[in-house]
């Protein structure tokens, strides 16, 4: 199978393509490279060394024989998505390739609008390659579990029956996003709806928990090949964030009172779902939404495993709790569908077996590299600008600043 | 009341200026004339010979002493909105200064993402500037009864009460918008409900039905005052358009089956709903919904009143049945709430009282002005690409070639 990866070289597209590249499909990364200009931008680094992407494959090729194409450009470029198209000729496109941080949205309304323009016109630009050039590709798009927001009832796949004076349908699943991010994603599922209604595309809209975890049997091959490991407080997600802060003695930062309750998965869950979506397409005119993720932890969950698999490993490790610097409800009900993809064959990797083997230790492995200044919120969204580089090390402090400057 | 009218130069926009004008109220108009551009673009004009603003505004302050300022700008430029908000200090912004026509949309890939970048980018900025000038202020925002699309239940105002696996909650009404025009406004609602819930703003989402006529009172008061009055398959909405067709005897132009049912209203009821809103503000932190529209019909039962009233009138009135353009259920249950607006006070004026006086004849006074090479539709939902300019008198020719351009 011919599968473009967008979003190739960032944390989520590396491990799809290689896994995709070593189960014998044809695999070209499709990459600008934005997601390393934002570690520029925010002062921030991964906590592993991850390489150049042309060393990336170079090495690759070496060790597996394999060939990953690598097209250089932007998916908000039509002449270039066209092109693409036209020349990979796909089975398949995976679309990583969007802006994918709630608090990056968030900094201010130049990142609020860049987030939203480069999100939906990128997927925009796919459609309409796909329709011109290719319109039998599947598609398989990144949506979010933060599409749904946090209902007071049972969040299905997709879309749900709704039964209404004496009457029934089959409706999109009522969305309630919770950052400019989130909505960008919204809009995605809208446009993507409609463009498989009109014109007969197959697509699959996957929407993923908080991924965490950084290895999979491809990437362990060579050091050359290993992926991101975000841990600050824009790209970070929250349990690669406490291993890290567990690995130097940081508290675990908990917003609120932690009972923000999400989906999550372990990363070779993340590439074991894409296959399973390539393998298993949807049908032409099918816009078909999959819940990827594996299981439901509460934020102070989480902590309390962080902090009792940092004490086995002879971590002293403490919980803060900062005020929320998101507007959103601190406990709630929670509970999500996510059967489709485990209908298919998925196998989940739980939490439980890979916390102290696949997450601790890399945080405690690479320590020497951890940049104690990027742990604390620096993005409020009750602000409409957070400056970011007020030199702080507590969050209250960041946000007293902030609360001053914007009153 | 100090009301700032967004589009203000536009068809719904220009009648809502000068209402609130008149009713006392200090009235600002900001536009850009991009709808009088698309006129160009295009190659049509309204049917009514409108004049320039600075004309109508100078007539407008001549006959009622009341001056309309003008504030010219694009609004998807921050520098001109926050200046905007903080020399008028408006009370209640009234938006309707976005791409509002579906087919404008759906011509190719550029006029796709034009539309969804303008409306989506124009509407954040508002949000931003309130939030940072003006966080008191009221915006009413214009959505369109086509973001529900034609679900089998009955259609709420914004919200609707889902019981689900015996839990219970109020959620945003699941939108099937059906145009990438459509879908830009259902981006704009999810960005309000959002912006209102993290900043505490205060909005009102008018989701308004097709607009018909185009005398109010205020209009009526002078020549230099006319209206907008559209019937061009672009921007003409359906029962102008037929209007317009009676009066020169080309067939009613009705799409599939004609089954196609819609919410309705006059457009003196549009500029009455928006009084109603300024006067009622919503509450700071809350959205909410109302469906603006006074009747339900079909395409089909259109046609036959404009047919049964241009014959009363003398005309012959054919109706003929195109190939739907769009790609759109063409008989369906349809039956939308909209009490809201009649609780805080709307007295509808029904389409059976006005369709002979202020449609027929206005159709018919400016008859030698009709363009008849704009009836017939060529833009259609299933290609990517509608080249307007094919030069053709029937709609099954225009789509002909499309189809073999895009085949």
């Amino acid at each position: 199978m011919r599968v473009a990866v967008l979003g190739g070289d960032g944390y989520c597209g590396w491990a799809t393509a290689l896994y995709l590249s070593r189960r014998g499909n044809t695999v070209a990364i499709v990459d600008n490279f934005s997601r390393r200009q934002w570690d520029h931008e925010l002062g921030a680094q991964t906590l592993t060394p991850i390489r150049p992407l042309a060393e990336r494959l170079a090495v690759w090729r070496e060790l597996t024989g394999n060939t990953i194409e690598s097209y250089i450009g932007d998916v908000t470029d039509y002449d270039f998505v066209s092109s693409l198209v036209r020349e990979f000729e796909p089975d398949a496109m995976v679309h990583f390739a969007e802006q994918r941080s709630a608090p990056y949205s968030m900094i201010d309304r130049k990142h609020a609008v860049f987030t939203q323009v480069n999100n939906v016109v990128g997927t925009l630009n796919l459609l309409f390659a796909l329709r011109e050039f290719e319109p039998d590709c599947h598609l398989i798009k990144l949506g979010t579990m933060g599409e749904y927001g946090t209902p007071n009832i049972d969040i299905e796949e997709g879309y749900i029956t709704i039964e209404h004076n004496g009457r029934k349908d089959s409706l999109p699943f009522p969305k309630q996003p919770g950052s400019f991010y989130h909505l960008s994603k919204v809009h995605d599922s809208h446009n993507m709806m409609f463009a498989c209604k009109i014109w007969g595309l197959r697509a699959t809209d996957l929407n993923q928990g908080v991924v965490y975890g950084t290895m999979t049997e491809d990437s362990a091959l060579d050091d050359a090949l290993i992926n991101r490991f975000d841990y600050d407080e824009v790209f970070g997600t929250v349990l690669n964030r406490f291993c890290v802060q567990a690995a130097i003695g940081h508290p675990l930062t908990v917003y609120g009172k932690g009972g923000q309750t999400r989906g999550f998965l372990d990363i070779r869950d993340t590439v074991r779902c894409i296959e399973l979506a390539c393998l298993n397409p949807a049908a032409r005119g099918e816009c078909r939404v999959y819940n990827q993720f594996t299981e439901q932890f509460s934020v102070l969950e989480l902590a309390e495993m962080v902090a009792s698999a940092g004490a086995k490993l002879g971590l002293e490790v403490e919980i803060e709790r900062l005020p929320d610097p998101r507007v959103e409800a601190e406990e709630h009900y929670y509970n999500a569908k996510h059967s489709k993809l485990v209908d298919l064959g998925l196998q989940p990797h739980y939490l439980s077996e890979s916390l102290l083997d696949s997450l601790m230790n890399i945080a405690i492995e690479y320590r020497e590299r951890i940049d104690r200044s990027l742990m604390m919120p620096r993005v409020n969204w009750r602000f409409t600008s957070n400056r970011r580089q007020v030199p702080t090390d507590s969050a209250e402090d960041a946000l007293a600043i902030e609360a001053k400057k914007t009153a």
